[in-house]
């Protein structure tokens, strides 16, 4: 099917679906919805374990199919029989610009504004560093108090290591950002859509905020790359960065990947300056010369194996118009908000994500003040993945690739089931353990 | 077999074939030489191509058995089945610290003064920077002109962070080393073995001399670790970093380690302050409170893919002493010198690599002023692999685990063939590609 009548199909759909959603909460009409989703084909492109329920896409994506044959391909063929030739024979080297191209229609990139490259962490360090050195005489970042923290302790960092004159302002308010970007604000640091609470920022008008202040843009789009259609060229952004390993589907830990803006691939920025950044690497010359382009923000050697299966999960987005997975992306959230409200009422669960399904992203949030976590764990025993944010956050993740209606139906039924029984207040569920 | 009695036949061994390597050059000497290995039985762990031999180890190691399973495993079942659920149940989010663990004994360190993370590249920015904040009234790095590229590449780039008023100072000859070390130099930053030559340098002291001035060290173990004992501990160095994917062949890009002293352990000094290095990362406190052990030295989600594949490969080190892999390096790296300029002489190459086994590593490297790009091509299309860098030097790496005498002898007979023939001196060897 082309992107076109993908479209045109998935507008249609949510005309009909979105009656049916205040209309039946029954699971009969789940099942019609999935039977007139135009994604629901891509399902068959991923494996899926048959006795869970998957809420968690926006934490670590699935296996796409054909990422097990390429990785062991890799392994034995690539690494075992070509050995160091390798890197020319079956194109190692070429990894980071080739994956980052792939990764940068779905950002609205041109392909060669995107590299895939260490992790999100590493790569906003550099994206920070480099704002930073292109505004010299200004002397703050702005962010919001409840960006993920990665993000902010990052922007520490840099402030740490470039001497401490510069300050980090944490925004508790999302309306008040505007008006914290006064004329010594060099960075406006935002993640696109929420980790917490799912709720989005329009990048558009905060880009041109930031620009009208004199100030640039770092967006991290970790919960938007592949969950919604995101337009880096259009909105005027300046850096971004994003995650190989949500709804990319790339794997545990895949390697993320960094967007600049061609107006800053001239000059050279970012402190990682290592040999893969190098205008000629294998010159092995004494003095760092950068490469012109987006190469500069490469730093060391990129982990083959990870970034392989990331680059095999990619070929499904091939077939994908980013518009129609929003159309999904966003019955599915309000159909789940639906069900949760009716089939839970009062039973302590509150919304956090916005209501409005144009103003979040992929994921919704309920807080539960006594059992945030326990619920979450007597959901994981029932075969229902979602995860739990602290301190009082139930998290669900919905990827529109391959998650069903019945999907949602089936969670919220189980869900029902634990919260009218009481089960998840029992002490198992209450223990915590490092990573949910 | 045991690590004494392993030492103790390997020290028999090399008086008994470093006689025969000066009488006899021939073939059936070479295979004599093979029987009596003490570690011969540890090539049966590794996947090695037939028709190739394989002198390139110390750019990318060869695929240990096992390997190919894990990965495997680690895709389908951990993240395939187990999905989110994994980095507790297979414990994907210790591997930092686990895999970092098995490297110490390797280079001589307690497991909970390493960890793997990142590329050696990154890693060597994290700890340059906490180096010279540990010393912050000094204003000098101290490297090598022929230090590995990279590595001064990202002193450069510390420095440029850190309001460029530090310089990096470059010393042409390892002798004037010590004599650099003035007052004013906050940290040696030295690679063990040089990528180039092979030389070695003298750790100990080395280390000795830059604290005698005050000053911090920070070594580069690329082309040590896994080729020849290291004593981090013993030595009283202050940091280290290495490589995964060479002697320890952990696979293409593997993870890279580092090494923090026990006593830099206290305190928070690296810049790239991300969530996995936060005393409590899924707390998701707002502000950066650092791990007060070496997990303060990680940064962003590990490549677990890629990780994996490193600590499977490690298995193999469990019944390996390190004295004895470095007495069968010396005694090969001495047969091959001697094989080349025997069977090679007149030819053009000349032995850049010390004479002297105990002042280099486990390779040896010979220039050729004309041909050296052409020479590795025509031997690589020979199936023998070694590696070129520029201007002018062919570099081959030994590898104990794997590497035989037999090797040894046939390389070189192809080598002479080459020469003799002139069949290196053809336009399809100098034809450069961007890796060898």
């Amino acid at each position: 099917m082309s992107s076109h009548s993908l479209l045109l199909t998935a507008t249609r759909m949510t005309d009909a679906t979105s009656h049916a959603a205040t209309a039946d909460l029954g699971l009969a009409a789940a099942i019609a919805r999935d039977a007139a989703d135009p994604l629901a084909p891509l399902r068959a492109r991923f494996e899926i374990p048959e006795d869970v329920i998957y809420l968690d896409g926006n934490s670590l994506g699935v296996l796409p199919k054909g990422v097990a044959a390429r990785v062991a391909a890799t392994v034995d063929d690539e690494w075992g029989n070509g050995l160091i030739r390798s890197w020319n024979t079956a194109g190692w080297i070429d990894l980071p610009r080739r994956v980052g191209g792939r990764i940068a229609p779905l950002v609205g990139a041109a392909p060669d504004c995107v590299v895939a490259a260490d992790s999100t962490t590493v790569n906003l360090f550099k994206v920070v560093s480099a704002a930073l050195a292109l505004r010299p005489d200004r002397t703050r970042i702005v962010t919001e108090t409840r960006n993920f923290p990665t993000d902010n302790y990052i922007a520490e960092g840099v402030i740490r290591q470039c001497g401490a004159r510069h300050s980090l302002v944490h925004v508790d308010d999302p309306r008040d950002i505007p008006a914290a970007l006064d004329r010594d604000v060099a960075v406006l640091m935002l993640t696109h859509v929420n980790y917490r609470d799912g709720s989005l920022h329009d990048m558009e008008a905060l880009t041109r905020a930031a620009h009208d202040a004199g100030a640039l843009v770092v967006w991290d789009l970790a919960h938007s790359a592949g969950a919604l259609p995101v337009d880096l060229a259009g909105c005027d952004a300046d850096f971004a960065v994003g995650c190989g390993y949500k709804y990319l589907n790339g794997g545990p830990g895949a390697p993320a990947f960094l967007y600049v803006a061609p107006r800053h691939h001239g000059g050279f920025r970012q402190p990682l300056s290592g040999w893969f950044g190098h205008s000629d690497p294998f010159d092995f010359a004494p003095r760092y010369d950068a490469a012109g382009d987006i190469g500069q923000y490469l730093c060391g050697t990129p982990p083959v194996l990870s970034m392989v299966a990331l680059d095999a999960a990619l070929d499904v987005w091939d077939e994908v118009n980013m518009l129609a997975v929003r159309t999904k992306s966003q019955a599915l959230t309000s159909y789940f908000i639906d069900l949760v409200e009716t089939r839970c009422a009062g039973q302590g669960l509150s919304l956090i994500s916005p209501r409005d399904a144009a103003a979040r992203g992929s994921q919704v949030s309920f807080s539960h003040e006594a059992g945030g976590y326990a619920i979450i764990s007597a959901l994981i025993a029932d075969g229902v993945i979602g995860d739990f944010r602290a301190p009082d956050v139930l998290r669900f993740g919905f990827t529109p690739l391959y998650t069903r209606f019945t999907d949602v139906w089936h969670a919220v039924d189980r869900l029902a089931a634990i919260m009218e029984e009481g089960r998840w207040d029992r002490p198992e569920f209450h223990a915590r353990k490092a990573v949910t």
